[in-house]
């Protein structure tokens, strides 16, 4: 177990050094003193997502707002591995799902793309930015990924440059998912369909992009959130950072 | 694409062979003609589990009551690696998640064990077992997983014979994830706690059975259902039927 780890962890958006003082947005401190219920005196740890994790203390605490005070350092800032996932959204519990998990599976950016088929183009920013901050809490991550806004696939690919993509393809010479992970480094991007796949002229841009990877993921149809988790999964115990 | 991909697919519990009549359970006789509104003389594919995948055609349908006569079998039995999935339940969502991606991703047995730190342990199988069902439509599997009861984990644990056993432990010697993968094959049994982790008598316990594998899923802290997903990817991209 790691040190100071059963203190509770909360992500705040302020600079961190010794000695200062942290007014907590609202929600966090009504979390911090009435859903756990901790008081004047009591420790937490906190992290900005870029200056690793410090222990504060509790300075003073009302209904709802409470000052925290930064006492010292306990970890220096680490990053996960360059991997962005590129997804079509899904039903709204689903991609909360593909958020969460992305964020344990140490994905650094959240590329929502639009699909000839994608069917809940409207995804929520602000909601997915909260769950990622407390997925990143949960996983004692110390950064946060980003959250980018929802965009056409065919114009990412347009802009894209020659980072890595691996994607799985349901149809046609893809290669196997655990051989094509261990030739790619990081930086990568994952990409991952909506339900009903890609369509011709999509998988067509894709192929005439330099450097994508179609990977199979075995014999059983995988619905998208589960293709996303079990890339992303293959990936980092092949050639991340597990 | 496979052949007849884009019938609807139905688990029915009846015997399959050429010109049988099967009288559909009222639920999937609901979906078939309200939810898909299908109608006499439209075609299904059914699958029972055992008999490989058939193609049927529905003979009459009523409001809440269908009847399908079989055709010709489109796809011989085949099934999934012999997995077990021992699995502490969690919150009804996240089991039911559990159950879904499991299946997609070819576990045959899902065994809930009960451990000391289990908070959920009251888990509905009747719904677990249409859960696995539904999934095993959807992934186009053939045949349908197990559920057992719950039973405590040192109850499995005294009745265990050497099926390896891979275990994600947050604490201690463990082997990458992928190394150990490397070494089982089938079959085999995945091991996942509950989101307090195993005590000190637990783990114990579990170290003194032959062949038992701690492995570690990397730097951050997984939810118990984002450790089973990633760690049943692993397995099966590394050695199982990917």
């Amino acid at each position: 177990m790691r040190e100071n780890y059963t203190l509770p962890r909360l992500y705040v958006p302020d600079d961190l050094s010794a000695d200062v003082q942290i007014e907590l947005p609202r929600e966090t401190a009504h979390y911090l003193t009435n859903v756990i219920r901790k008081s004047v005196g009591d420790s937490v740890r906190v992290f900005n997502g870029t200056s690793g994790e410090w222990r504060a203390e509790i300075a003073s605490s009302g209904k709802k707002s409470a000052t925290l005070v930064v006492a010292k350092r306990l970890r220096q800032p680490t990053a996960v591995p360059d991997v962005t996932l590129l997804f079509a959204p899904v039903r709204k519990h689903r991609t909360a799902f593909m958020i969460e998990k992305g964020t344990e599976l140490g994905v650094r950016t959240f590329q929502p793309v639009l699909t000839a088929r994608t069917q809940f183009p409207r995804l929520n920013i602000d909601k997915a930015r909260l769950q990622a901050i407390e997925a990143a809490e949960q996983t004692e991550r110390l950064d946060v990924p980003k959250i980018r806004d929802a965009k056409p696939l065919l114009d990412i690919l347009a802009a894209w440059d020659d980072t890595p993509i691996l994607f799985a393809d349901e149809a046609g010479d893809a290669e196997r998912a655990r051989e094509a992970c261990a030739k790619l480094d990081a930086p990568l991007a994952v990409l991952i369909g909506p339900e009903g796949g890609f369509t011709d002229a999509e998988r067509k841009e894709l192929r005439a992009i330099p450097n994508v990877h179609p990977v199979t993921l075995g014999p059983r149809i995988l619905r998208a959130d589960t293709a996303a988790i079990a890339l992303l999964s293959v990936w980092q115990s092949v050639n991340g950072d597990w």
